[in-house]
């Protein structure tokens, strides 16, 4: 069953869980899952509490947060607003940290490319204030958290594991919490840039646009580690696969065929390496408008996290604390 | 049968044409095809003849050459400039241009959209001459033709057709020829990036990858246009398309078809639309590092028109010639 | 005195001005000025009458305004909105355009230069709307009017003078009026980037931070040229004339010349060839920041020039005119 | 004389050298210089050897070696690699590096400010290997010393001090030798991106056109730090300052003073605050296409230090090394 689901790659909880129940048709044991949802936005909340449930998900034991919102895919400044607030008191939710924590920022993945390019432009949007800490008076202080960030780069940029440059630097910072921003990768387009997801399980091996090696997590780095990331591409493989799958569940098909529901593993990869010969991994799906909206979703990002980590923090005189 | 193109988009008369006969089994009446080959490279010379023929392909009569060079996927010096020397020589032999004629090049497309700015960045690194001609040496002159160059912008930058702008231009400018580059959706991923066209038809309505309304053609300008394009992207719903069409095309999956060659147009494009939903023209499915793949194929292309506009410019001291 | 006025280079004719006052220790017959200021902004009407004036000045006859608001050198968004409100309101009283107007904005310099970069990065924040006229409803049309945009790019780039592709342009859309932003270049150093001037005068041969060989004028295009400039550098030399003026103007330092009031202009060329050897042009002087700077003043031109254009636009939904 | 020495801001060992021996009008003890040079390039090696020369110079004792080529100002292929193989050979000559070491290479500066960027560009062109180190053939390793690079940013933009992310890095990856790479602040325009300084003393606090408050050195990091940078802007103050040296230095202005050469620090100060009020430390003098220059200069650097740590590299293949 695992297998099947890498079949359709997605770093979103969400989906991995979406995926599962459609082939097992049931809810999946240790797995609980609690949704809400306006007009705009749906919060999904999913929590994988057993070891089973964390082999069959293939994701890690932990509380997994999903903010969707499609209007996110055209400008519209109020729901960006409204996204931010929501990933703010999430945040502050997940994290419950004292006034005099130190934070520390992590804008993983690659600058060079574009939808992998999330972490750093998220990164470079942050309050720093860790530096202006004897500075500031008292009142100000109270609104304002000690926050550092840094964008090590990825392992082709820098011959180092980002794992090995954070853990130097957790070791000479001691921050309370990092929080890592990633790039990830969707199972469905529309998900694809209008979906936030907060995690406080950390970055695990082989996960966002950017194929990591290492991982980020309370055990490798001795704090704990919240993870938030957008997806930002759907592997060109996932769009094979799903249309096979549509074909094979859509009733409207059946007509069609002798025995599709027992196409196996085999022969769907086969499928899928005719369309997508040699470079199966390296072809992206993403908006046309990837640049753009990179930029719009960093921005979100970053503002929820200044919010949640500033929160007396006077917005009118940002510009006293911004670079 | 033209709709059925339709849903495999392609600016490469080649592709048109391999989609097409797969579907007719035969020869299409009114297009010859001519290619030539060695270890690295594919030249294909297709010609569309006929008014039959140019609405079978839904491509304009007129000469259309292909250069395939799968491995400038990967960096590679030596082959990029092969393909540079193949591309020089065939425009040459296409606009069999006298010593002294001016040339205007126009890279379409939209700088802010990576897959969509090959344009613009070959258009940086033409050497442009126009203004130098009257401080040229008599000698230098005899290999250094009268180059200008434009990058109009897109409508939603602009607020008018480029071929509108463009139009101005060459009334003002009266060159002999221009130069056309443009940034085309192919059928077949392995195409991307890896492949430059030329044709001599200049360029259509709807073509490439941000959905001109515009054509810039002999009969629009009033002078030639050549049409110089290499494939950044394939529609998503090209990937959805193709899995069908293989699940349906090999002989290994019939035994699961009762009738799958039968699948109607219709249940295509409700297969299509259930995978990538609403937003069907707008994803597109790039190499991950298509930053910097445009990068080095805009200075192929870019290095191509320079050699054939300018044979016997010192190539040493190019400097001399660049802003 | 013309060409001691000339030892100094500036763009703004408010600098002119003081330089000849400073020179010829009286008012200068044929200019007209008018202050008016508050707290942050000062704003001051140069008018030049008389083809006397012209020469003194060294600026074309006609109407300069200039408002200066020293605070934007910092982040500081009130203060920003304030000058673009002035800046729209200015432009609307010296083009007094009709509704149904169509303009044509042209962002003047090279994009590749950051201080040279204003116009074309101002020119990507205009809101364009001259292809949306026909779907615009009636009331949307009453506030809207039909605005259009370019980049030419400079005759490094293209090949072309500037002066020929707005020529051509202008030929085939013919705009009402032509807006030409650009950068200039300020004689003194707390002018840059907190200044912005307007000329109805169009934009001379020399002026700007590109040593423009063209004119973009009424006399040149057939309709009227308003320039829009703001000051990003000032030359190196101008420093060093600076320094000179300075040590032989202030009280102070009487005691140590015995006639330094008769520096020739030849010894004050010595001296700064002296300091600044060879590449006397091509060194600027600029705030270190200054790719930030540039970005925020270029959004408030724009912003003064949308708001002028477009009275009534629904700025909440601005993003619906927006590429 | 240390005072005056600061009004004119240079990080070259060089240029502090020739100010003060224009000042005290004798060689300095303890400061040994040695020229060697050909039509292109002067090499001068100036060593600092005491601590009185130590704090005359303003430089800390030790080797500092710089490259000049003033013909790098314009673009010149041969030149730069002449360039490119004289400092890969004096970066040999000074580190004396074992095969098997490993090198952390240091991009200091901030990549939002083009002048300061040098040191994340040069970084970017690294080629680095450490974690290529186990798939590495043992013939192609001999050639290929283990290299890793990080552009850590900021204080401003990570709220960390530059100095604890290196001590970090390295308490983690301890490698033999950090390679700092850096812009500069030169007191002559004509140095400006057409010098490379070499230094075994590391960056110390003030340093670099970005205002360190940190040192990178042996004392604070455990491990040798040379020092590799190249100036990239003239404080503006200086050329007023060197105007008024060149007004008091010139025979040929004897005539107007009654005693120049007597003018105070103070009274030079108040000249400079009078042309340069208010942001005193802020402008700086580049030339106008610094953008484009700082990317070659970068490429230099990178490629010298690519040489020096990968002597027998095959860069016919380098893209098998290169992100």
């Amino acid at each position: 069953m695992e297998h099947n689901y890498h079949t359709v790659r997605t770093d979103l909880a969400l989906e991995a869980r979406e995926v599962l129940t459609r082939q097992v048709h049931e809810d999946i044991p240790g797995v609980l899952v609690e949704t809400s949802e306006d007009d705009d936005v749906i919060i999904t909340r999913v929590n994988v509490t057993t070891p089973e449930a964390e082999k069959m998900m293939g994701k890690m034991q932990g509380k997994y947060i999903t903010i969707e919102a499609p209007g996110l895919r055209y400008k519209n400044t109020p729901l960006q607003q409204k996204v931010m607030n929501f990933l703010a008191n999430e945040l502050v939710e997940m994290v419950k940290l004292p006034r005099d924590a130190t934070v520390l920022v992590v804008g993983l993945g690659n600058w060079n490319v574009t939808p992998d390019a999330l972490g750093p432009r998220a990164a470079q949007k942050i309050v720093v204030t860790r530096h202006l800490q004897e500075m500031l008076s008292p009142e100000l202080k109270g609104g304002v958290r000690s926050v550092c960030a840094i964008t090590p780069g990825v392992l082709g940029i820098t011959g180092m594991e980002t794992g090995e440059i954070i853990q130097g630097i957790v070791s000479k910072i001691s921050p309370n919490l990092v929080l890592a921003i990633d790039a990830l990768a969707a199972a469905s387009s529309q998900r694809v840039i209008t979906t936030v997801q907060l995690a406080n399980t950390g970055i695990h091996p082989g996960s966002g646009v950017g194929n990591k090696r290492f991982g980020l997590t309370q055990a490798s780095l001795g704090v704990p580690v919240v993870a938030i990331g957008v997806p930002t591409v759907v592997h060109a493989s996932t769009i094979a696969m799903d249309t096979i799958n549509t074909l094979q569940e859509h009733a409207a098909f059946a007509r069609y065929f002798k025995s599709m529901s027992s196409l196996s593993d085999q022969d769907r990869h086969t499928i899928v390496r005719q369309v997508l010969p040699e470079m199966l991994g390296d072809l992206m799906v993403t908006p046309k408008e990837v640049d753009r909206l990179i930029e719009d979703i960093a921005a979100v990002v970053a503002g929820g996290i200044n919010q949640a980590m500033h929160p007396n923090i006077d917005y009118e005189n940002i510009h006293m604390y911004l670079h």
